[in-house]
């Protein structure tokens, strides 16, 4: 074993960083027996240095992340710092300067991964981000790697804990939205603003860079169709049990039918209970990946914390400090394939659309004609009145989105419908 | 991209190297854009050359192995001929020719892995085995990798499809044993000679693999405690269900609570239906995996086939030819551990035992205080009564293996006790 340790410098040590250090050092001897050579914390950056943090030797501590991945002598940057800026510079600052590096940060990989894919090539480094995307469980390797000989048609996961924690509330206790957010935010599950996460731009920025990987093609941040679950409802819960589902907020990459084009979006959708995702409970995120040869694969663990978002950032520095005493990187980015990126009205799906509409003869024929006339096949029906007023539930057949749409844009019209109350979109089956 | 291509010999072409050759085959473009150079399939080893092989050129064919691993110019050796010898000296030939390996080969990696490593560190050429362990699913990868950084404290999975498409029928049915594996042979999950998979020979080979690698120690198949599930009856199933539990045939592979120790074994137990591998249907496999920083991660998908093993084979393929571009190696053994393996009687659990007893006072006593007596501590017992015989199902709290099976050995002497009806451990809370 070489006895010259490899130099880790850490950017940010708040709840992942300090993990990380920690771990370093608790774990040094493991660590230095997979690698082949011992690794050191040889510098952290942080905001606030006087706060106290166990453990790490305070000459170790600087507020100058810059003149850190300058110094020439790191091996290995890890970035927890997230955000844009001044992670991007960072990152590619410590590129030219000799150093690979490790990130956790899904925001920029989304918005500009194929600028750090090429920094990184340029200097002959390594770029790896398992922990950018649903925490601990291993994905970004298994994707890149273990199904690089497989061609993979679609990818759903539940990428966020936050809402997943609210839903399933909502799901098993019958709470509304805001019910279940003020229980996520006290227990911590939640932060002060949730928008990222309930908007799905976390989500999102996951579907990305999986949809990327997935496909070999760069998809950008615009790319993905997003819708939050803000508006799902109780009653919405109701009517997916009623049809032996429950209500998911899904990240979904998709490979095109006749394969020439890809789409990736995230938004709510009932996917039924049979589904392996429908059984995934509190802040817990699962990943489903089907592909041509392996069939349908699931990977599940903890998406968030400190500690497995730590495990995964030190799985890549284990691997980048490898590829260092070997000489070599691991792979690059792989964009090769090129397909178009579809938008949202060409994605093909079901709608569950709930209607309030007057309870008279002919209302049904009505409704029926405005899904034909769209292209729309229709499932099934249900109705039931109630003092004059009364309630129809359709779930259509697949469609294009485009043309599910324009079904509710024509039935809104229609005399006869006094609302929608709700569309889902049915998943999974 | 370079132009000249990686040479592929493979040594096997039954079901699943006949889907590695037909895919290399169609989806030889994006294997290639994958490498970074095209790969060739430059030989295939098979018995009988007369069989049709659609897709394979005639010329590739030959029966005569020895000669195509020696022959110098192949750099990725595909072994997918199963069993000892003579897979074994082919691929320490292969390496000697300067080959690098990729084998799907469980029971010679349970039985000689270390061997086949020193034979691959000492030509310097990798050994990749992802198609060893529950087919499609990234595994190896997962834990030999993406886990480097993290301490695994324990691998409990469904590994064999056949017996899980048997122990599901059982539970689904209501069928017993009997019934259900000739409805497994009937439909081709279950092979003519079930020996291995019933009686847990081939769950014992992964889970020697499993715990070598998740545990950084030499685990030999020796070291395996294995039970078979041909015992497991409807009754079981029915008792299973009265404790909120379903049957699953588990390998697990566990480190002492003192982490001085680590014990592996295969062997029916009772889990409750809340665990996520209590929900793994038909022939799918799934490993769950608890580590001291990721937390609970599970790994589901198909666990054996043709295509889905060679979804595994060619990530392997891939990275191994990634490697060689490189002129670099993957990780090799790493054993550094060296932890000693205990033995079955040392591995802490729980039992739920159904006795059959004379139906008359003082009985419950006796029993508990056999119990008592073995330091052994009772969780439930449930009594049920029945024309002057009695059941008496009692179900422990954690207690070693020796301390429990010395309490059954004890119970036979009893008097009152008529006969141990059945035992089944109790895993997964």
């Amino acid at each position: 074993m070489r006895t010259r340790p490899l130099k880790v410098a850490l950017l940010g040590c708040g709840v992942v960083g300090s993990e990380v250090a920690r771990i370093m050092t608790t774990h040094a001897d493991d660590l230095a027996a997979r690698i082949g050579a011992p690794v050191e914390l040889a510098g952290v950056a942080v905001r606030r240095p006087d706060k106290v943090r166990g453990g790490i030797a305070p000459e170790l501590i600087t507020t100058d992340a810059t003149a850190l991945v300058k110094r020439g002598d790191i091996d290995v940057v890890v970035e927890v710092i997230g955000g844009i800026e001044p992670a991007r510079t960072l990152i590619t600052t410590a590129f030219e300067h000799g150093a690979s590096v490790v990130s956790a940060n899904k925001a920029l990989l989304a918005q500009d991964g194929a600028g750090l894919y090429e920094a990184a090539a340029r200097h002959g480094k390594d770029l790896y981000y398992e922990a950018a995307v649903a925490g601990a469980i291993p994905l970004i390797r298994p994707l890149r790697e273990s199904l690089a000989g497989d061609k993979i048609n679609r990818v759903m996961g539940i990428v966020n804990g936050t809402t997943n924690f609210i839903l399933d509330k909502m799901d098993s206790t019958g709470a509304g939205y805001q019910e279940a957010l003020d229980e996520a935010t006290a227990l911590g599950y939640a932060e002060a603003d949730p928008t990222a996460d309930v908007e799905g731009f976390d989500a999102a920025a996951k579907a990305a860079i999986l949809a990327g990987i997935a496909f070999h093609t760069r998809v950008r941040l615009d790319d993905v169709y997003r819708e939050g679950m803000t508006e799902v409802t109780a009653a919405d819960f109701a009517s997916a049990k009623r049809m032996g589902c429950t209500i998911k907020l899904l990240a979904i990459c998709e490979r095109a039918a006749d394969g020439a084009s890809v789409t990736a979006r995230v938004h709510p959708a009932m996917i039924p209970l049979s589904h392996p995702l429908a059984s995934v409970r509190e802040a817990y995120n699962a990943v489903f990946v089907e592909a041509e040869a392996a069939g349908r694969l699931m990977f599940y663990g903890p998406g968030a914390g400190g500690a497995p978002t730590a495990s995964a950032v030190l799985g890549d520095v284990v691997a980048v400090c490898r590829n260092r005493l070997n000489e070599a990187t691991g792979p690059g980015e792989s964009a090769y394939a090129q397909l178009p990126v579809s938008s949202m009205g060409e994605v093909v799906t079901r709608y569950h659309i709930s209607l309030d509409v007057a309870d008279k003869p002919g209302v049904l024929a009505q409704v029926a004609t405005v899904f034909a006339e769209h292209g729309v096949s229709i499932d099934t029906v249900r109705q039931q009145g109630k003092d004059g007023e009364a309630s129809l539930v359709v779930v259509t057949h697949r469609a294009p989105d485009a043309a599910l749409s324009g079904t509710v844009e024509a039935l809104r019209k229609l005399d006869t419908v006094r609302g929608v109350a709700s569309i889902m979109r049915v998943e999974g089956e």
